[in-house]
């Protein structure tokens, strides 16, 4: 075998054991996530278009979107957007191939358009928020990267670094169930609710404060009275949630900020802070599993928008999550586990310079007993490194 | 009667009599158009919310409209927009009143859709066209312009001139004919046929030469004979229409730099030629009235956009036109007519510096034999002047 | 001689014995002439770009630049900008020829930079005013319109018409010569006075009043009585050039909106209005021969920007000036003289489809005495109709 | 004493002793630090602005500038750029206080022209590089933050964390000298050596590699031997300056991607390769103690461009980077250091929820033996705060 993949044991207690722990996570609709997934969106837009017109996926990085915040004036029972949201997506794109022009621009446009419709309901689009697209052509060797012919692996263009890890502590379940599940089943019943909810775990031993920041849309509520009833059924839908997932003691806090007395409370238009006052942009909220965990290691790297194809960042990033993830699926008796993987130029990206495994055995299980086991699920899954490309493509993976 | 009316002959021959005549009109659909019709939508839509919000309309101008054209893959049975169309609404605006925030931002924005959707429903708002909007504050003085309980008539803030004129004469009125049949009854019918046509009459003597320019929408044209019976549609129906209008000797041209053989056609995706590389600019088109007449003296100013409550070149470039077409309508004896208004700083808009009516009449009518009763027609409209201001906020009149 | 020019009697009187005449000019640093004169420039540098690298002009235009005001605040002794002058230098440009990249950006950005800081000297270029530059690809038939081997004369692409005039009347002369001395020989003493200069002339019978609104620096002005000293210096200066134009009698009014009551004074921190409010367009100003002469014809089409080789408007325009003074230059008995060209697609520019002079005589000379001079006039320079796109490119003739 | 100070075990090995160590730098002219570096400095520019005028510092937040890249055409001896590099400062700001305007767009470009010309001297403002500005108004509770007269500590208006440690590592203390040597000391003598220089450090037991990657301008480079040697010249100073700190075993890789047989080097015009195609973002590259380290725990927190007065993501990122640096310095027998600091809000910042320090101890030492010395220095410099807002606004601390 000649994947240079290596177990070892992590030289610290499992995070769940650690006294102190903090995890976040900015929801669908917070103005970082906004612009993660617009980029996301366009990026996949781009790589199907790409696919349906030459059948492979050309150069592009749609990775740098930026959203300026607007001005909005929130009142009971509906109020209204005064000056709207503007993004920028930003990127680099193959404009055309063979003597063939493809629509990247309105493509991208397109996809941004339909992401916010389905993601942000209630702004409307080309009024509420303007969005624009500056995909300058990319360097000039359109390298043809991916394609239904070409069967082989990519090489990395880059020096990179992927780092995953599983399972989830219980404070990190909660934060990302938490918004998983107001952002779907709750928001079904209570529109109310925006889908800029940010949430910030906190953990010092058993006891667990989970802290929501929730944007209310103002159409849906009535008044004060109506406000705090929103906010009290968030309190006990995130209770019941966390306690489903802990024996631990948990407190909820929503809103904390709020202050009845002066009016100041987190009521929007468009159930969104973008749209007063809150920029955003990609790479700076979620890594690619979905929270921001300064417990553990994490990549800088922007996950969403760049090209599935040959970002090794993207890759690895995604890949060794997905590896963490099966490895404590399939192998019984680890605690904690972290995923290195680590990019050398020139080199295919199925043979990394080190794939890194380290683990906090649970009690009674040693390193050694494991190793084997561990070591060929990763090689497996290096082996299949173009099924987290085509997973990208296809929607069916999350990047933030 | 204090206003300083008068009429006087004028020195030339009738427009109709004279041996050369150019008259050109740019449709809805053409660049510039869309500019002039963008500015005065944005316009009529920030006069009505002033209304609707503090009961009079409020400092603004929207004139400056730019239009960045596109690029586009025209194809029979449809092609394909490449790289959107952007426009930036430029101009001023009150933007809070009283303490109270005023939506100009929005309220733009959903005007400019509202507008192209009618206008151009080819074009797909936001993604083949992308509308931004930089409406600065004013210079500060918010001078509360118009409102119901405001009886009095505003002073003139600026030295300015209005020019006016009729009746039409034959090549006028087939020009301007012909593009508001054509986009309208005749596109009813004929759905190939795009708002972005320009037309220009020439008239030598007793032969009339019309010169069509008419984008063809690729999703409604098969092939190259289809094209070609689309264009002969053209050809027929302005020929008939102007014969209705004229007993000269009318010869009209469609598409002329068509170049079958070389495959060179005026086919586009949207019916605009904005798609492709032409770009539009407010003011830059038609006169108030319609139409490009270099026979006759034009006001340089741009109509669209302006205040209709204040801009005294907007306000007289209408009032002029409708006092020349309320005169030739009212007294006999009129071959040509041409209004002038000249402001004077300070001076009540009713009251102008001068309002002079020069008169070419008909054979055997002497201008002392209708001075007086031209002259109280024009003493009746400037008393109402406040009726164009009305007219141009319900949208009533245009103003291109 | 195969040129269809055809000489008439103009029926009409010479404009300087009409009874009311307007004339208006804006000066170089009005906000519609800033954008001209960008507009100009850009186009100038890309004529050049294109020469120098290629060896002739490639397809562009440059017309359609946009200025939004910034906002200031100007005090006694020198104020600041607060928000700045935004311009969009809006056109179509070829970008590659042959394989080798073309840097029309930075070298329009390049022009615009440096004839704002030769004409605006007050205006810091990158603070006080942001360029930005929205050049797309033409439509993709990459003409070589021009080049030092290339002797022959280029197709008119369009049907289009030019007008120009001459002599100037008198109020035009004091109008033109006045913002021409105000902005070089008297601001050379004079700092104080801004380059945006707006001259309106107005005659009646013979009395001229000519308005001048002139936006005074605040750097160079201590206090109210300084500026109504540099008030009263404009005013003598203006006085004293008009009357070594005419004998009639003059009226010179400066500045007449202020009040100082109020503190109402036109001071400014850059000399031009577009720091505060007055947004700018190309073509919205003077025409191609530098004035706005509403008892004349004139042309629609923005001269500025457009591409010197193969522009018609922008061509015919300049030569039917030049033309006019020309003629009125050599042949005596000329009291009033308007020339038209009109093109005709598909035919060289030197044939148009008509050229036309309408003349009004001095007393006691006939048309029929003169007509044969004219006529060879206007044979000479339409042969020689390159000679103005040279002048053009090397900035030899004016465009606004 | 009342602040929430702990001092604990780091229940791992010092990262000095890891087997695998990766850290990361990204030198001034990267387009990330470009964007960081503009943040910053609009943000010191708008800080000191307030000062000035009103005394205190306003609210505003500019971290969220967005660099797009441009094209170039570098060529031995001197290239051009073609399409200049795009960079929107965007973010919020008070723009009046008191009734008075204040300058901040000006302000922001005239602070990012300044930077820019000093960082990246081959850029040229304006033509190179168009930088514009979109600073909204922030929400409205305009708070007095930072004042001379006011002595009183903030408080936290966020849940946030700040990470800091200290010693650095072998590695880490390479990539970061090496960094700001090649970009100072060595550039003064090395022209061709562009500012964006990116550094990837590599260790492996006792291995270091590391891997630059350094953008040559054009202009000083004659051909592609006068190239080769600049290369092997940035070796052998790295190499040099690597050995003088550490023992271990250093190899040093400079442009590795380099083909000269393809002709494909890292040449550039500008020295950043913002120029072709890399577009930046704030707070994507450089922590705040200017480097990647994914072997330790790191805060996502954007620092540059954040309010230094009361951004509390900024301040314990800085201050926890300081604490952890004067503990070392002053406590003997600590091996690795990590500071983390937990705000709460509504309480001032001086008094964290949780100031948290973990220590590797030295062999032989003992963590009770230093626990008290520790804690007396986090107290004292937690009682210091308002030192690192007053240092951020003079320019004393980087911020990336």
């Amino acid at each position: 075998m000649s994947r240079n993949i290596q177990v070892s044991r992590l030289d610290r207690q499992a995070v769940e054991d650690q006294e102190v722990e903090i995890v976040e996570r900015k929801g669908v609709g917070h103005p970082d996530s906004i612009s993660d997934g617009l980029a996301e969106s366009v990026s996949r837009a781009l790589s199907q278009l790409y696919l349906d017109r030459v059948g492979k996926v050309l150069h592009y990085n749609t990775d740098e979107t930026q959203l300026v915040a607007g001005r909005a004036a929130p009142a009971f029972g509906g109020g209204e957007v005064i000056e709207p949201i503007y993004v920028l997506v930003v990127g680099r794109a193959t404009k055309s191939y063979d003597g063939q022009q493809l629509p990247v621009d309105s493509t991208a446009l397109a996809a941004a358009r339909d992401y916010l419709e389905e993601t942000i309901p209630e702004l409307e689009y080309g009024t509420d928020i303007v969005v624009d697209v500056r995909l300058g052509e990319g360097s000039g060797d359109l390298q043809d990267v991916f394609g239904e012919e070409t069967q082989e692996v990519p090489m990395a263009n880059d020096t990179s670094f992927g780092v995953g890890h599983a399972p989830l502590t219980e404070t990190e379940t909660i934060v990302y169930e938490a918004e998983r599940a107001l952002n779907t089943t709750y928001y079904a019943d209570h529109p109310e609710l925006g889908p800029d909810v940010k949430l910030m775990g906190k953990r010092e031993g058993d006891r667990i404060d989970i802290t929501v920041a929730a944007a209310m849309v103002d159409a849906y509520v009535e008044d004060l009275d109506d406000y705090d009833d929103a906010v009290a059924d968030v309190r006990e839908f995130v209770t019941d949630l966390a306690e489903d997932h802990t024996d631990r003691e948990v407190h909820v806090h929503v809103n904390t900020a709020d202050d009845y007395e002066e009016g100041s409370i987190y009521l929007t238009v468009t159930g969104t802070s973008a749209e007063q006052g809150d920029d955003g942009s990609v790479g700076r909220g979620n890594r690619a599993n979905g929270l921001i965990t300064p417990n553990r290691p994490m990549s800088m790297e922007a996950t969403s928008g760049k090209n599935p194809v040959n970002h090794i960042g993207k890759i690895y990033n995604l890949l060794s999550t997905s590896i963490a993830e099966s490895v404590t699926e399939e192998v019984d008796g680890i605690r904690d586990l972290q995923v290195r993987l680590l990019s050398q130029i020139g080199r295919p990206i199925d043979e990394p310079h080190v794939a890194d495994a380290q683990i906090v055995t649970a009690e009674g299980v040693d390193i050694v007993d494991i190793e084997e086991e561990v070591t060929a699920i990763i090689d497996r899954e290096l082996a299949d490194v173009s099924e987290i490309t085509r997973k990208v493509i296809e929607g069916d993976v999350t990047t933030f």
